[in-house]
């Protein structure tokens, strides 16, 4: 967050939060499960909503939040999956205002999951509602293995782990332990799945653990 | 930026540009040369800082930004390398009120270049002027080559680019014509270095372009 006037902010949190139950309540009266998937930029978001997706029996919709440029939501839609971008013009996270607006001009025939792409960050979305049921971290080895200790809110937060580009874990130095320790500190139980999304590995049981969770 | 009230982030930005200008001036009389490394969470800044300050002839000093823990700047140090460490808790990226408290706090004898090592985040860091003299740039091959399309000012505001972990370049599907089409519309002169954090690649041309810039 920007370090503005101590009021200032609680305003804002307040009024999000009130939006963001909102959103919730309207996804939830249309049967519709939202997953807020936030990552750093380039840690394979869109990917892994493909690589998700494709594995997921129900209906999926598709939010992309980005600051500029619509490539990833264009992407998506040639393969069929329906994408609604949001562009947030210098905003490093998605509000609940923001997808007030979008759910509210999307075709959403109701049921199954609705997975919001938040803007490529690991530090400002995890302070934000967006009216989500359960948040999704996604974070790449390429990265390294400090990340939890760094960026400890995100981690703190989600509600399920995805590892991703382990293909690569043999021309880095991840730590895989020092990684695993930093998250069981700061999220005991959260789940975590080691994925590639280049290979589509690992995404299967990612996949059933979210239908399960989302009653699907 | 997050989104508050117009009156208010203008405020933000005149009180921050204000103070920066002081600090800048600050370092200029001591005749030390200001780096602002900017980057997304595990692009190599630690490394890179490692990599070119020890192919400088000059003296160096660092200000690691962290959101929480002082994981760098132990690292620098027991290399013996001055490091200051801010921690944020919770703000998204360095401003020049906390490079003000930070350059009066230290020990600077004169000369050389300052390392400041912003928080890991590709958004708001461009956004804040903090003192500095250039702002480079560090970006990933395994973030993939569409960063400079989806976020925009850290490429435009660059004053210098290294390209980094090209040695994964070969599991990766990065494509380098795209990434550098991006570059070269937001920021046509702009000198992009390849480098490796891992094998150190790269590294003696971009401390030796620094070095003729800071005029060291």
């Amino acid at each position: 967050m920007h370090v503005v006037k101590k009021d200032v902010m609680v305003d804002i949190h307040a009024e999000n939060d009130h939006v963001a139950e909102h959103v919730n309540g309207y996804l939830s009266e249309k049967g519709i499960f939202a997953v807020n998937l936030m990552g750093a930029p380039g840690a394979g978001k869109t990917t892994t909503l493909e690589r998700l997706i494709s594995r997921l029996p129900c209906k999926s919709y598709v939010i992309e939040g980005d600051i500029e440029s619509d490539i990833d939501a264009a992407r998506l839609r040639q393969q069929g999956i329906p994408a609604y971008q949001i562009n947030t013009f210098g905003a490093c996270h998605l509000d609940a205002p923001l997808l007030h607006n979008a759910v509210h001009n999307m075709a959403l025939d109701g049921g199954g999951i609705l997975f919001i792409e938040n803007v490529g960050n690991l530090v400002c979305p995890a302070e934000f509602s967006i009216g989500e049921d359960i948040k999704m971290l996604l974070v790449s080895v390429t990265d390294g293995s400090d990340k939890p200790y760094k960026y400890p809110l995100a981690f703190e937060k989600a509600d399920v782990i995805l590892l991703n580009k382990i293909d690569l874990t043999p021309y880095l130095d991840f730590d895989e332990g020092f990684f695993m320790e930093g998250v069981r500190h700061l999220n005991p139980d959260v789940p975590v799945f080691q994925v590639c999304g280049m290979t589509g590995e690992g995404y299967d049981e990612a996949a059933d653990w979210l239908r399960r969770r989302a009653g699907k």
